[in-house]
């Protein structure tokens, strides 16, 4: 089975090498009768691509969005939809080193292992560019979550931590500045400090979160496909992910099961918990509370110091990149983040429609 | 598409509800001619098992394992293998509050709200009997994954953190107390401190570290199944769960990308690392290196308190749990977090020898 | 990907060898509160089981069923529903020959050749004891259809063939006789063409026809999954099948466009075809008209008469079977041809529901 | 689950309108460092394209390929492989009238009553259009079953049948003629009749036959994924078909078990059989000897009469379809029937070496 599909009722396939002709997506199993538009799509593609700021890489890619199929007269048609993003502003030479040399925690050396080749300009595959069908098939994802509300927002930037309220941040807050945390003078903070580390040639990680509000009960198929493994799921197969909590989290192990449990109520005919430390999700299954999740995403892996490493014949040698690439990736994995949200719901909507109508 | 199956080479479907005739297994996919005897699922499954010591629910099941099909002469046929444990110890009579009335943070609820119907004694389908399965499943996976060494331990329960070296951990040392931590000292206090929450009909949580050894190069479908996402789909599926982490995990998001990049060096002709903080993967590929994750396990939801909640009308009532429940569930998590770890292990090693024979 | 599941939103896996412990399956994603009795599942199996009449194996098996999980209080839970047939009457002995030769155009040369290991007794996996799991989940396929008529029957045996109506055939006239042909004149022929085999040591082959009637319209996945593309895997995946017809099949080969084109008509509302060559799908997608299908089975392969063979060595040798077969296994496919058709049913009309609501 | 994924290890999802921007395919499992050449697959589409001769339609659609990924200097990559068909020449207005009626025995009714919307310009995606994809992954599987030679003619068209010897056929002999079929003087005798039907405004059609030679023992997964299973639901998900043999067929249910069983004997040290009525597969694994199989192609459709059908509000009307038309789909068939059994081929090889190694 290989590994290039996410979801079982609403799947994606993405495809492309960063430094091939395309990227894009196929989505399979959208619903008909869903209106999407080429600029939504675009929109949500200008919120990731790089370029967009001070702090992200400069590669300059305007990346223009195609439907080639699936839509009639803005109508999904229940068919695949695929979408395609060319690559335009590709400068192999920034790589020639990476030919013959594997960068540090980067994926050049496992891809050479496990394939015995490599498309090794910009990480070939392995490049956050594989991410643009992810950002692309979300908002297709969105349009068949009606009245589900996703934000995501950097929460912290090395030791940088906003506090933010994930019942309210809005989208409009967390993009009224380039680092993407809804809280203003800590957003100031992060900036100054990936700043100073990219002009250090240096990289910061940082924490991700994200809150999916008006998510239905029910949404999550017990035992292995479990909401919450597939949103785990879906989080660690984002390029430099490390770690996934939902709700109360590592966090949420200090406490005692007295102090931890949510209790339910009566909220006028509704059921609904005093607290959510189970981040909207109980025995796998969404239980209509706010869906709360944080992801750890470590520093970029590529810096523009020199490092000990091997070649490709396994000799020990140093490396230093070149070229263009983001200090820090928290702001552009906002909208990646929202994205595989949407998708795992999407997904797990039509899955929890065929079991119990 | 229904959520008990896992895996997709090497592939498991569990079947069977906490007081219903029989939990089980069915394996599909095992090679052929792999020695498997039901002696060694028996000793895992002890491992598992209920009422193994004062720490643990004092529900006594012997869970006994038959084996249903799929072997021959002691050989693995490389048809589907069913495994099967009866239940025994049911005692209804505890659950008779859970018919009507929801326990707080646990599945309950939203099982009901999801299917209209529940099986309320004992949890049902979400009770921990369903690893079961996984557990005698693991045992399969590990004898497939030939030369790879699996252990995995309490690290922490509450704010009692041991500090084991992963690179030499034994399964001995971890099953030479009942909490399953390897350093004596800290099991201790561990002990106590357990002892102390079920006394109080309060529960704990903690963490259990895991490692793989004498992974192979290679192994990881990019790049929506690598490896780290299907190991976090694989813990965060566990009942309990609430986090993962691979190597550097939360914490490495403190780093710089300096400090945090694992230096390859030749390491005599293999290529190896000189840290870990990747955990082993590697754009979701292994790299050779151990394989090292963390899980984050909730106070176990069921506790001898008085706590506040609805009935199955939604109106609001009070609930204690009667019976015999896990005060913290970490010491019988290990075996099943190993099964997991082999499981993943095992389905990707198969899936590598497909596409890269 | 292993081979032992069957569909995908309502998905089946079976599992058992023919002289193993037990035959069963395990049925994942069904409906939650569909009402199953034991006793529907038995009468099923009886259908199914040997040494049901003078002209089926003697074979005795009583065919026990049980269900171990997924079920509360005669509804189903949502959850998986595993059911378990011990196997019996068991007599290996009948099988010495086989453990080290090759019965010809069975399952034994290639299943060894494949897996280099067999259970050679009756079988093993190859066994259409096998089919019982089939036949009991179809039983619980046809539960979730409901307003679907489901009719299987044996229109030929070797060049006995009867003339039967799709449209109004019903499952009393197909059991009247026990060749379950319901032309009672035709099916004399058949009983006495099939003794005459048995007695000569041999076997026949012949067609068994089916029609789902009420199936709604709108099943069926384009492009793949169209509906007739998974009647036909279902079918051509039970034992002896060698082809599948839907509609005018290899016969309306020989018609031209304007001779084998439905019209549409408006039928007071409803939209109907004035004739179904089409067999109740267009574009893979079912009409509404009855499903009308063929599958051919070959002659049994087990004889009681010398064969050319070779043994596991490869070495030229003879074979002449001893035991209890099928002289020709029309008859008892029946509920199993019913089964398949159910399963695939019931497949697409989760999947219908999960994509179009 | 959606529909437009085929193939489980070696794995293709196609998409595409006939009238919408594009048409494609990914194959995701392609094994790395396989050599495929641009050229080679737009050899295949060029076999498969429309207006190719005077008896297929006179559609001029170039149908030049694009591959966007996957590939690196000539070698697959191991990641998806993304190829690409612009339409081009489009005539919508030839179809102005299906905007509102459903041309009978066609798609146009069932993907309106299904999705509530359909792309009605030339079929959408149930236009043979959705084909190309296939192809192009058909060549891709080609070149991973080194060894495996396939080729597939036209045996019969109407009643005009040939007798071609399955195991000495070459794609030379069939491609020598329009129609595709090896026997010279059948196929003018069957080019005459398709002549006479498309001047009639009709259409006929008839039976593809097919060979795989050189196919390795062991490939196929009891008991669902026989190959026989695979290889007809592979078959039955082509536009127009309606039937499926392997061997003996329908044909073979009128002999007994002893003229049918294929007798094995020992061809210096390998074991084979003496006839292959089996075609190539015993219990749903292939033997070693050719992989024989034969598919019914109805009569197109689309015919230039005037036929009874109904509008899109129900109502009774007629409907005489304009535009360029296949007469007979079956020479344009071949590849497309040769492509889909390499797919079934190429994925059931990784399979095996997944759980066999």
């Amino acid at each position: 089975m290989p590994g290039n599909s996410f979801g079982s009722s609403f799947r994606i396939t993405t495809f492309g090498e960063s430094h091939g002709p395309a990227v894009g997506v196929v989505i399979d199993g959208c619903p008909p009768r869903v209106p999407v538009a080429v600029e939504e799509i675009q929109r949500e593609l200008d919120r990731r691509r790089p370029g967009q700021s001070a702090i992200t890489t400069q590669r300059r890619e305007p990346d223009q969005v195609e439907i080639l199929s699936g839509m009639h007269e803005g109508l999904t048609l229940g068919t695949p939809l695929a979408m395609l993003v060319h690559n335009q502003d590709m400068r192999s030479g920034d790589y020639d080193e990476m030919k013959t040399k594997f960068r540090p925690s980067h994926a050049d050396y496992t891809y050479k292992a496990k394939y015995g080749i490599r498309a090794w300009q910009g990480g070939g595959r392995a490049s956050a560019r594989e991410t643009i069908g992810r950002v692309a098939a979300g908002v297709v994802a969105r349009k068949v979550l009606a009245g589900v509300d996703i934000v995501a927002w950097v929460e912290r930037v090395a030791d940088i931590e906003a506090n933010v309220d994930a019942a309210t941040v809005t989208r409009a807050a967390v993009d009224a500045n380039i680092v993407r945390c809804p809280e203003a003078a800590t957003a100031e903070k992060m900036i100054a400090r990936i700043d100073e580390a990219r002009k250090a040639g240096d990289s910061l990680g940082g924490v991700v979160a994200a809150v999916a509000r008006g998510v239905p009960v029910g949404l999550g198929e017990p035992v292995f496909d479990k909401l919450e493994a597939d949103l785990a799921k879906a989080m660690l197969s984002l390029p430099a992910s490390k770690g996934f909590e939902i709700g109360s989290g590592f966090a949420g192990t200090l406490l005692t099961g007295s102090q931890h449990n949510d209790p339910f109520y009566d909220a006028g005919g509704r059921v609904r918990t005093r607290s959510n430390r189970s981040g909207g999700v109980q025995g796998g299954i969404s239980n209509g509370e706010d869906i709360c999740i944080r992801v750890a995403f470590k520093p970029t892996a590529t810096i523009l110091r020199e490092q000990q490493t091997v070649d490709e014949d396994g000799h020990d040698t140093t490396i230093k990149a070149r070229g263009r690439h983001d200090p820090c990736v928290l702001p552009r994995a906002i909208p990646i983040v929202e994205a595989m949200l949407a998708l795992v719901l999407a997904d797990h909507s039509l899955r929890q429609r065929a079991q119990c109508g």
